[in-house]
């Protein structure tokens, strides 16, 4: 993983893009092409996707005299922009064979070394241009986290279940028993002061929050082994309606990715097929089984207020770095958030409903890309992310 | 309509029963048997269903020597309580043509007969007894407005489109121009002290709300005919992601139930096929509909809480008995929420995911149903219900 | 049932006409409103839908200054003439609560009125009247089969599984071992000669028939019970690709309308739920499961043309009033059939591609109304027909 | 284009497989793993695929000490032979990235060399191992017109439009006016005396034919044009009810692959995009769409029993190796048909449903691989193979 972003805007810029390229290296061209499902995107596509990023907001508005690379990149790799323009249909990203792969990574080179060149006298850059360049970093950052969640998804697909890193490993989740009181009391959510944020982590605003209590360590697989022999899958009680509708529906008997095999609970995982860990948190694991599991155990999950504060104190463990955490909390701006004008208003304002914020970061998150303000979100089915669950629990 | 409830147990579940009766009789037997839509149920499902729940809750536990009418009603007419055993597949309402209306009628004097007996001696009841029978009335009441919106939409697949009743008239919205400033402060959400609520209006917690404003008055056809002349529905700008893949999916112009008619708008109503008239209050609009509206006249809509509290303030205009009042809030229980052990739990708890939160009444609702902390919920896309916006802004 | 029908066209009219209303005697007015799957019509729409042929097709124009009962009508009961105008869209059929049956009721006897008198002096019909009144019998008939399997359809979407008559019964099938061989020759297939026949049983033309042997009887219930216990229905290599598709998609594990219960297989039928008469021929089997039986039996089903010959020389058993008999010919136009010009051109030939022809009639089948040279048609997974199976063999 | 084949099998045998090599040149790794959609198969696929073929039913049984490849490849390369065993779904193999590209070329070279071994001594060859070889053979010639065809497809789907090869052009239609005569005859049709066909080719059987005539040439881009502009796609009354349906659900308003661009009709061809030249035969029709020219055309199409006469008298023009033609012939066993038992059994017999016969041959079928008596089939909305229109007509 990359260490930690360099200060000044284009040594930035250079570890970013050069991570990206540094994840895609274990994937030949067949790899990167296909698209295992409508809400993954192949890894070339993320690839030329965060490269037209820069070209249209960064370049095409600030860089005088600079030339695309291709026009028709602009229909290609828009994701879903209406303001930039109309696009290719996201469900047929994997219908893009040519141009190939030698055509994005030349591709990432055209845009790299405009944007060098561009950064290069970093005092003279205009402030909105720095604003920008940031935007697309955190940009590329989030799809460097998709673009593992999506492969590891198409690898599972396949019959041979092919290993990503074949070195790759679950580790254990940190030993933190006890919980974190947060009690009643006026706070602050949202980012407020320095560095970057996305627009949806503001307006800063005071809620009131708790009484409440946090479990320090994350749900392992060990817990969640215990609700499946309890017969959690089969006990409509237990489940929010639509969660059990999703149950039926899809057939789940355990996380997503797990594969019982010789009379054991294994997981795919980036290093291929391994059994389950008990001591590992458990992961990819749906809204609606998070939800589930906490009624299961008599409690609730957080509110991402609740978290928000609680990961504020430094004294949850695993707030960072292993899974994304599910929260109670729906997707919604905060008050008196309004989104950009232009196409960068899309970024986030517009999927503001059906939706559940998730907290934390994964172990596929880049290093330094999320903070406690960071807001994450997914509909309440999705499971190929690298999601898991932390309880809670109210005072009686 | 019928007034409010008269005081005594018996009396008032005799007028219930009864109102019920009074919605039912413009209907032939064959409009009380067929099922529009799988989220709408026959006029005659409703009826047998609310006596169902009599007999499931009260009179089986608390009746002794009770008989039940018919030992295949239980299977029949349970929606969704999971608790109380195996039931029909919710979208094949519309084929249990036998038993017929005749016997749902006879079915229903028997209920009542029994329960009528049971509330003679109001003053031996049992408290958990009278709880019972509130929470059957209560459920009757919110049967008593879907029979109406369900047999709307019924009527609105007819190419006929036959009138419930033709003197049914849409009245103007209040005139009541101006807004309601809320101040930031902390209040007290949720029903307490006495009365009847559900169990999704508690516990009563506190909450930080404001500063908002909300608009006194409800917005009206004239309003949302001038968002439709400014191209509100082809606007992707104006909308949430979702919502604008609803727009083009289901090919959305207008609200629901609105029809272009030699040259101008109507809409189908209980009383037929109207002209749209610009003073009433918009109605029939989903919360993707309420949401882009809102944008477009750069406002927002309400908290769930924040309608709480202007509401208690009195100061607002149609706060009841209009149309329902879409809120930005998702539907969520409330902090240390916990749904009951047993079938009745399941009344509320187990659709907290996926909807909004609506709050109000509507004309379809029966005179003393609803109360301030009252909570109804639809999914986003929902048209059908007698759904409505009022708007709210932030403090610059 | 009726008798065959009566000379004269008048009393034929009225013969063809009263048993419509006698089938629909047993059914109440909700039993005739619903539409229990697009494939299906309700009752009602039966009843008004033949009445429309006539008021369409034959008073419109030819019985100067006939009023239409109901100017809504053509729409509503129009099926599928696009020459004859808009209509009602097919699965929307079960929506229409109003007009009632009472009014459908009344339409009836205002077309019936009408009809008789334009029939009171037959001698001074046109020879097209003659003709047009002869299809619109015979459409009636068909819709009189329809009808009974559309609410036997119904009934068993129906949890407590009620009876459209209460004495009805199955019959044992004939028992008639043996074989009717057909040498090879040149044979006239399709009608000649005299009486009524659809467009579709001509024109008569010559093909080289046989060497093929047939079966005199019907496969029975006992026969497939075998084939069953046999594995018929998990043993792909008996099956046609998309026939074995279709049972592992609707999970077919026997003749439609069968139901285990109790340790024994029922069958629903228009007498309410009994247990199978293995004595009785299969029946509700799709062409799928016919084909898979020959298979298994190590025999074929029979060419169209090959029944034709076989039931002309008067040999087979149960030929015709038991199951209509899948053959395995595609339905498709003779040679030089050509439709005819204008709505009722629609009546067969745009419909043929796509299904399998069966010959013979069933007990549902109006006496009279079938014949050697008689083709009916259905997609080859329809099984809520009347339709059994016979077989046949090829010399070795 | 390969020349006929070399006599002698293990020439024979090279010079197939090379060909398909050949075919496979123009395709990068990409553009090899993509599936388009259910209907299509990935290049890969279809390489790896027919190698599996001759290494399961060839070298398994016949050639000792024979060491599979890889053993995953029977699960990854089976396409639906349901006694070879369990194969990976269908709809799922453009999930097949690895084993990659360069795998499937070792595999293909590991199972050229031991067939290669086999066929050494040809004379000592058992007859059976010399049918498996010609049927694998044959095999291999059909999936290389569906390569064809099915890379034609997943670069129609490329917003890009990609030329497979940018030489690639239609050619004119053979100009042949006139018409054949066929007059009534008793005919032998099907595969009689030396060489090889396919199961369904036969047996020979003797079938009256005629009196008929067909046209001399094909139905031209020119001919198709003028159906167009008469608005043939709009006019119900042509057209087939299933075929009209298919028009309106899917937006047909010109054959397969076109598509209009500024101003004018172009059609996506293995040569990129290119205007429709009207001198070449139509192209890329369903079975509707041929069925309803053919009607407007005041035609028929032929039956595959009058082709088979037809092109046997040699007077034809373009018979083969143009477009495929459609028939009026659903896909059906000659009589007394029998399916070979094991997995070669299932070829061809369990399709012989739901499809329409095409008889010649295309311009992507590889010489020397069709004859008269060659029965081709696809379902009758298929559009993406290289299907055209030839005409006949009934003496008066
Ligand atoms: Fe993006
Ligand atoms: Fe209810
Ligand atoms: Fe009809
Ligand atoms: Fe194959």
């Amino acid at each position: 993983m990359v260490a930690a972003r360099p200060s000044g805007l284009r040594a930035a810029f250079r570890a970013v893009r050069s991570h990206t390229e540094r994840l895609v290296a274990p994937l030949s061209a067949e790899d990167q092409v296909i698209q295992s499902m409508p809400d993954a995107s192949p890894t070339k596509w993320h690839r030329a996707h965060t490269t037209w990023f820069f070209e249209q907001f960064l370049l095409e508005p600030h860089a005088p005299g600079y030339q695309r690379f291709d026009e028709r990149f602009a229909f290609l790799f828009n994701s879903y922009y209406v303001a930039a323009g109309p696009r290719h249909a996201r469900p047929r990203r994997g219908m893009v064979t040519r141009p190939d792969v030698a055509a994005v990574t030349a591709y990432r080179a055209h845009v790299d070394a405009a944007v060098d060149a561009l950064l290069a006298d970093e005092a003279a850059l205009a402030p909105e241009v720095a604003t920008i360049v940031e935007i697309g970093l955190n940009h590329e950052q989030q799809h460097q986290e998709l673009l593992l969640t999506d492969i590891l998804h198409a690898f599972s697909e396949n019959p041979c279940l092919p290993a990503y890193d074949p070195d790759w490993r679950w580790r254990a989740a940190a030993r933190a028993p006890g919980t974190l009181i947060i009690p009643e009391g006026i706070q602050t959510i949202g980012h407020q002061g320095g560095g970057f944020a996305y627009d949806n982590e503001g307006p800063a605003h005071r809620v009131l929050v708790g009484p409440v209590s946090l479990e320090r360590g994350l749900v392992t697989n060990h817990d969640w082994l215990a609700f499946m022999r309890d017969g959690g899958y089969d006990t409509a009680a237990l489940w929010l309606s639509d969660g059990f509708a999703a149950v039926q529906a899809e057939g789940w008997r355990a996380p997503g990715h797990w594969r019982e095999h010789d009379g054991g609970w294994h997981v795919m995982t980036l290093g291929g097929l391994v059994p389950v860990d008990p001591a590992a948190p458990v992961c990819h694991v749906s809204y609606y089984e998070a939800d589930a599991f906490a009624r299961w155990a008599g409690r609730h999950l957080p509110s991402e207020f609740e978290w928000e504060v609680a990961a504020r104190s430094g004294e949850l463990a695993d707030a960072f770095g292993v899974v994304w955490q599910w929260t109670r909390s729906a997707y919604a701006p905060y008050p008196a958030y309004r989104a950009a004008d232009g196409a960068l208003g899309e970024y986030n304002g517009k999927f503001m409903v059906n939706q559940m914020v998730l907290r934390g970061s994964s172990l596929a998150t880049p290093p330094g890309h999320a903070r406690t303000t960071y807001r994450n979100f997914f509909p309440p089915s999705a499971r190929w992310q690298f999601t898991g669950v932390r309880l809670a629990s109210f005072p009686a």
